[in-house]
């Protein structure tokens, strides 16, 4: 069901194509998108492509990842075990700030008389640079150029060059180079955020009703270089997490100038006084860097921030140019996508691939938020979108970042174990939605009752441990998250006698939250089958291959023989519901029985139906908001047969509306793998444009990272058919019609492969090859269906 | 299940037996308990027993039926058409304070040193009336009586008489009879309210953010009699409406004493300062009139007060007196329970149908709330209990007060049709709770998802017009609530093709809210099929009868006899669930598949469940609050046979907790009807003592008013097997053992029958009599299965 509206792509007058950069050739109104589709970030720290000069603003937003403040959830009607502590990412003092006045006119850039502009983000230098001609109110003209950098290498750093030429006259400017707590909203100019706080959609942010951010910190150093250093920090009133500011200028000019600071608990700023002379270049570097913590006291945060700028000055602008583009060299070399023939879409995979690098690179031992550090979106929460959509992107092409992503899960544990308690099952339960570990999701039918998210923590364990045989991981950490998390399906599900035994699983919400609280999700069966299949299977290895390591499980978590072996049974008996008429698997006991959404009578205006129905009125019907059995089958390929996954998504395909941003994908790589090569295209763009074509309404909020991951998925799973079998790879090459070729790579075991696919030949059969690029030989089913070892450099036809 | 502590009745030390009065003699601390059991009411008008002097109290409250505060309510994650408008009953400012000093020194009744103490309601006097002797710290006794009524016979009047006699020696006498707002917390004396906006329990109302009440209106006046009058006015902030509150006071003592008044907003008194003598009694009649309104300014309401207050005045106290008992013998001649051989049992019924009484008394065109105006529980909403519990009650006692809450149920269309509107069904939707018509259940699994709401509406007026024959009523209101709530269910619900074609409604939500949102609950689908097909048999009875109005029906309401027919066959297609193995009907599609409750692992301080476990918790399991099918049996007898009934309450009764003060009294009722004659007693005697013995821990926040019909139900329906056959009447003796006889009255058709009930016989058969006292021949079947008519003052053997 394709409700969203086609994508038509990128308007290509105002964003001319270029394979490695999104380019915007004229300023337009639509400040929310191209804030977020021209942010930077490291997965650390993330800045919205605000204006260097501010105003004007749909929302002014740094990010810095895991930096929030709680509060109290009331309730309308309070229940036992409802989430308790709200938590919202905070929206940082704002240091990207350099306000410029030219004889003492600003430079508005929305309404400025612009000569010509151009902004863009590069791909491969990892900046946004911006040029622009501005012809003043006093009738000279100013060429100014910025260009902005948030450091891949550097996880506390951003750095920003601006630089100011008189064209046709000498003129007196001024650069206001600022930290602003935009917090306190002192700036009568800011306009109001619109995205906080408004309405009913749930996937924005709450705006707070206290002053969160509390200043303890004010520095000012003015070193012997006549450098100047401004280091502000905060304390959060509730979540007591603590956060430094600083920014240091070098600032260049050959003529008179004058710089002076104020420094002041919300706002701190130096101003420096030029008289420009024509043709003479006025040039500022702001170096910036961030610090945050859950507890040292913001002034040893403001001492790393001043670490920080005095090594990254010392560095010099340069050099950390040369690092961002190496570390991208490094990230492309892995990870890119190359599309012959379909230049538009070349350039927004590597928008999508770009977002993923920016939303990982620097992340180390936190969640990615669903927005990743590029708006305030869904709260900064982390949900499973991470575990299913992105960490098997990095599994196979930054394996580091996944495994820091999983130990975040695994120190996790006791918050989870502790919700396990409170749910009153066994075990640990991962919440729904959080970002210190405790549940956050106010609407339990969509929140809490998605017990999947402990078998996407496990998926995701599954995947990074096959793609990289990391078993040191798998027998530290990984371990003690699959017994617990197996501990809380067994306790969950029970043995059902009517009819045939099995193992059932009730009153629990799929992915798919336009039915919640069913019985027998399928998705959630077949993963939690997982899920307890692979605990009871690591557990038994480890007790062959380190005995002592098991022995250690025992005492220290009281795992038995017993349990293991009821894990297995459970997994073994489990129900996965089928309707032998159609043919196909139900979503749930009773899916089937529904009525079904008289789609016919529904308007364009009422999608998404969430803003326009009220919830029991979606939930009777037969209505998806987004793949549900359709994911089971992308996650667990194995578990059904070809002909078995084709029925189930030819019905379950037509009554998705797409609402979530997850679904396209999703629907991409299943359509392609049954064979619906027109429509698997079809969705492959939907996920493509739902940033860059704003197609779900809401990129002003943020990215949406986890679709970024599917568009990989598209291509790699989808598309290039990969699939890790274990002893060796497959691949079932099936290039869409319009692309003439397209290659991919991924790291398997060390060893790093380029996927080509081409068209189909003349017989009608699509074709391509995988190479491997470095490492030791490896197994890939080739084109014949013979498994053969290739070697490094070698090809085989697949 | 019988998980509440099984009721041992009253601590008869404490409160002494007594066929016609519940009497207090000595003081506790149960404060909460004493203040509802000892409360009085007339439907409009309620005062918790607070002690005349004030403090100490659980919660100090006046309440006014209807009289609320709005306010918006926040979720904490909003969705469309989530309720709104939150709705709570206002306590509002309390004018039966009269405080006492001897010797400057104040009368604390929980802490004066008492020489005696009796405190007594009268069932017959309608009054509360308190006796005591105090020993004061300065050494000297006082006599201290008082007498509190509120008017069954005068809707906004009640009067209190307080007398204070000084039994050896002289002494200063000081009495302080106040009106006082008591939202403005002003004095610091009072104990907070415990009961109010703490925790998580549902059942409590929420405490306001804001000043409700505003001060409009004060008056004093001094009249020639030397009589003095004060009366304050009060608007609503949110809501809007409007209160006035007045006192007269007629002070009588000859000798010396001195009279001061002081008006202010929030607290005016008027301070009798006396040089008492010994053996002269000093006595202050305090006649208290409230006026309310949706619009009326509160200075016309101050001019009602006085206006009623002058009147009262006039009447004098003994009138009152005789209007108040005149009012009551006629309440008990129509709905007097007799029990001989049990008088603690026939203490507690006379309760309970006291209770009854000043609920409906002079509720007119209201609803009655849960507690009805004995409380703030439930914020004084309505539900659905009083048209299953306590309409059908009055429709056999008090007919005219039945008649007018079924007219506010049609005044409230408009609303409900809004509300249809807004959750995309057509026709109208009650709302599950309310007091404007809005609905104001901030937790829709279990209060919107109730869709059986309009289903009892329906089931009230059937029990109405079935026990009165008001054709009158049926054609001018009663229709159009049918047609509109018929029309709700046919849109609700769909044809269903898989198997055998059937009518089904899904995701909705039954009495037992310890399962949400399921398809084809049995009472929901049992109670649409009456409505539905209720309303096809009275459009098409009309369109015999009344053409013309039937006419205007099309025209005004765009009646079609298509979907009258299509109302039937939704009714006559109606999805029954029904286990074939079992032989029982199925609470609803998938409730036999879920797990049975762990009941063996449970602990007894883990009731009531829902405060105990997160609803996911609960809801997966077979478990419930309160009858389900059970109560669709009780209230459709006829739709199930006898053996049908026994194996449907033989499977549901073991896993159902009675955590609802709603389910002891159905148990009783269909316990009895299919002979489990030891169980519906003790059943009946777990609803006799919900409050008396508050055996649900809350009944400190009022009266559990729908509990107290359902003991009339246990009687009527139960033990005695009242059922309306339509062309006759039929009972079913069932006297259980613990009673020597029973007797009990229904009115139907204007005619008043007397019921006894009388002990098994030799060979086992319970027996009884029917008697028309007075009224038209009725038909009764007999003892002998045929069916009699009998004339006025005839009796039969049944």
């Amino acid at each position: 069901m394709k409700i969203t509206t086609t994508p038509t792509g990128l308007d290509t007058h105002r964003y001319p194509c270029d394979p490695w950069r999104l380019v915007e050739s004229e300023i337009g109104d639509d400040l929310g998108l191209t804030e977020t589709l021209f942010g930077l970030g490291n997965g650390y720290l993330g800045m919205r492509a605000n204006p260097d000069e501010g105003r004007d603003a749909h929302a002014h937003g740094t990010f810095v990842n895991g930096f929030h403040e709680t509060w109290k959830i009331k309730h309308a009607e309070d229940a036992f075990a409802f989430a308790k502590t709200g938590q919202t990412i905070v929206n940082v003092p704002d240091a990207k700030l350099i306000k410029l006045y030219i004889d003492d006119e600003p430079l508005l850039i929305q309404s400025a008389d612009l000569e010509s502009y151009e902004r863009a983000v590069d791909f491969r230098s990892g900046a946004l640079e911006r040029e622009l001609i501005w012809q003043t109110p006093s009738g000279r003209r100013a060429r100014v150029r910025s260009e902005r950098i948030v450091s891949l290498e550097h996880r506390h750093l951003a750095v920003i060059t601006f630089e100011v030429t008189m064209l046709d006259g000498d003129a007196p400017v001024v650069l206001s180079s600022q930290i602003l707590n935009r917090q306190e909203g002192e700036d009568e100019y800011e306009v109001k955020a619109a995205s906080l706080g408004e309405g009913m959609d749930p996937r924005k942010a709450q705006a707070f009703e206290h002053r969160v951010l509390n200043p303890e910190v004010q520095r000012h150093e003015h070193d012997e270089h006549g450098d100047d250093e401004i280091v502000l920090g905060y304390r959060c009133t509730n979540s007591g997490m603590t956060v430094a500011a600083g920014i240091r200028h070098v600032f260049e000019y050959d003529g008179f100038f004058e710089a002076r600071t104020d420094v002041g608990p919300h706002r701190s700023k130096t101003v420096f006084t030029v008289d420009a002379v024509e043709g003479k270049t006025i040039r500022l570097t702001k170096f910036i860097s961030y610090h945050t913590s859950t507890g040292v006291p913001a002034r040893e945060l403001a001492d790393r921030c001043h670490r920080t700028l005095r090594r990254a000055e010392r560095l010099g602008v340069d050099e950390i140019r040369t690092a961002q583009r190496a570390w991208l060299d490094w990230f492309w070399r892995r990870a890119d996508i190359e599309i012959d023939g379909d230049p538009s879409a070349q350039q927004a995979v590597r928008w999508n691939l770009f977002q993923l690098a920016q939303a990982s690179a620097r992340v180390q031992e936190q969640g990615i938020g669903a927005k990743a550090v590029s708006g305030s979106g869904y709260e900064g929460h982390y949900f499973w979108d991470t575990e299913v959509y992105v960490i098997p992107f990095l599994a196979l092409t930054d394996p580091g970042a996944a495994k820091k992503l999983l130990r975040f899960r695994w120190r996790m544990l006791d918050a989870a174990r502790r919700r396990a308690d409170e749910m009153a099952v066994a075990g640990a339960l991962y919440p729904w939605r959080t970002i210190n570990g405790e549940e956050a999701s106010a609407y339990y039918a969509a929140g809490t009752a998605q017990y999947h998210i402990n078998a996407a923590v496990v998926f995701a364990v599954k995947r990074y441990v096959d793609a990289t045989g990391d078993e040191e991981f798998l027998a530290k950490e990984g371990v003690e998250i699959l017994i617990e998390t197996a501990r809380m399906y067994e306790d969950l599900g029970f043995y059902h006698h009517n009819g045939e035994r099995s193992f059932q699983i009730h009153g629990v919400t799929g992915p798919d939250e336009y039915t919640t609280v069913v019985n027998n999700n399928l998705y959630t069966n077949v993963m939690a089958q997982l899920n307890l299949r692979y605990a009871a299977e690591t557990v038994e290895h480890l007790t062959e291959t380190r005995p002592e390591l098991v022995e250690s499980l025992r005492r220290r978590l009281g795992l038995t023989d017993d349990e293991v072996a009821g894990w297995r049974e459970a997994a073994d008996a489990m129900y996965l519901p089928f309707d032998e008429e159609l043919g196909i698997h139900q979503q749930d006991d009773v899916f089937l029985e529904r009525e079904r959404w008289p789609f016919e009578l529904t308007r364009d205006d009422q999608y998404p139906l969430l803003l326009n129905f009220h919830p029991l009125v979606i939930y009777r019907h037969q209505v998806l908001k987004q793949a549900d059995v359709v994911l089971a089958m992308f996650l667990r390929g194995e578990a059904f047969d070809l002909d078995q996954r084709r029925r189930n998504f030819d019905y379950y395909d037509p009554i998705t509306t797409g609402d979530s941003s997850l679904s396209a994908c999703v629907q991409a790589v299943v359509a392609a793998q049954v064979g619906h090569d027109e429509l698997a295209f079809d969705y492959f763009r939907q996920a493509l444009y739902v940033d860059l074509a704003d197609t779900h309404g809401n990129a002003s909020d943020g990215v949406h990272i986890a679709s970024a991951g599917g568009v990989w998925a598209g291509v790699v799973h989808g598309f290039g058919g990969f699939h890790d079998a274990g002893a060796h790879l497959e691949f079932s090459p099936r290039l869409p019609e319009a692309w003439e070729r397209a290659a991919f790579h991924v790291t398997h075991h060390d060893r790093l492969l380029r996927v080509e696919l081409t068209g189909r030949t003349a017989d009608g059969v699509a074709g391509g090859s995988v190479t491997l690029v470095e490492g030791d030989t490896v197994s890939v089913r080739g084109a014949d269906g013979g498994i053969h070892e290739i070697a490094e450099g070698v090809s085989l036809e697949i």
